[in-house]
């Protein structure tokens, strides 16, 4: 084969690779969205677990940038709307975690399962709306790579008066 | 060798698979079982991923083929044997979920892990006997394929009011 | 190669092998601890089930050796001492249906992800210190391989009245 062909071929080839391995980090910008150094657990236990293609995140809360968490209930202290903001920016931790465990979000590809717990009283039944403000982000990131199979439940009471936690499980490349 | 000793062997060979192959819709049949297909999730999110072997179900509900769902608290609306019920029919909404995932129920090589919610008061405390109606129906139709790890455990609320939640693991054949 | 020599490497590559072989048992003898025969589970379940590398354990109580649980509500009726202990005992019940499923503690690789359910009031906030209980046992037993992502989070009820219910996923050796 001729040189010039061959050369033709490799870059057409590696063109679209290139172009999908800068879109998430490009996409995370145009959203506006920061990632942050998660802070270190303060317990016996690590924010996620790599197994095979898996990666197992801890439960995470609507932890910001400078470590502040959102707390509340969710049908006493805040709206749909907080509700769904706290479990985007659980969403923007995730990731935040995510990142550190296999250094570039392009490797991502499915989040698998994702587990929405959302603080809240016995009455209040739109726990999907609250999750939603999670499983929007991730699509909006990763499109169809990021539609994943979910529960949004209720819980009682999370730590510390968090007022979303979520975990996930992702699959990623090798 | 010989055609007709062949022809023996290959028959004596497939037809225990053939068997198996129509095993879970026969018992299904038997079961008085009728699958049915689920309604579309209405937020960024499926109802089963694939990974590997594995099968992710999201958390489903009590679901109806005509779309509705029970409702209600056990230890308040509800008795064990209605919500006995209600888990029976979350197995039957997981499996259809499954079926559209598969293609096939024979497929199933194991139920290998459930996590089963009951919607209650703070003083309910018979969950597992709520969860067994998804755990005997599992069983009855998969055999010892339909044994599973799992947890049931009481929650203070579910989306809509629904009785209860249960999200499954399944292992399947390639 | 001479005999001497053969058997000089042979020892050298095994004695490390053998050392790390008798690490869980004495560790645990060590600490005091005693496995037991779990009970039985009553219903259509089993306590663990292995898929691939990965073992899936059923939610586990704080079972003691006698098959009496500890039981109670925190933020009510218990201390966040005598949640630590019951979060301890339960990761005893763990490790005693692990060493059921694969014989030999010392094939654990990882103890992967860990869903750690408090039984308490709408105000308790501090699962992460009961589920400590279960995380320091398992990072005293096996090392950096105990460490795990985890969820530590607040349930209306468990069944029984139990304290704290914990389901874990493990890899293991081939």
């Amino acid at each position: 084969m001729k040189k010039p062909l061959l050369i033709f071929i490799l870059v057409s080839c590696l063109t679209p690779a290139i172009a999908q391995k800068t879109d998430v980090d490009k996409k995370l910008k145009e959203l506006g969205i920061e990632l942050f150094a998660p802070p270190k657990p303060l317990a016996n236990y690590v924010r996620a677990v790599r197994t095979g293609n898996l990666v197992y995140l801890a439960g995470h809360g609507p932890t910001k940038s400078d470590g502040s968490n959102t707390t509340g209930k969710l049908g006493k202290d805040m709206t749909i709307e907080q509700g769904y903001e706290a479990a985007k920016q659980t969403g923007i931790a995730l990731l935040s975690s995510l990142k550190g465990e296999i250094g570039d979000l392009n490797k991502v590809k499915r989040i698998v399962k994702v587990f929405g717990m959302v603080n809240c009283t016995p009455e209040f039944v739109d726990q999907p709306k609250v999750i939603n403000g999670f499983s929007d982000l991730m699509v909006s990131i990763f499109g169809d790579k990021g539609k994943h199979a979910r529960s949004a439940v209720g819980m009682i009471s999370l730590p510390n008066g968090i007022a979303v936690e979520i975990e996930m499980i992702v699959e990623v490349e090798n």
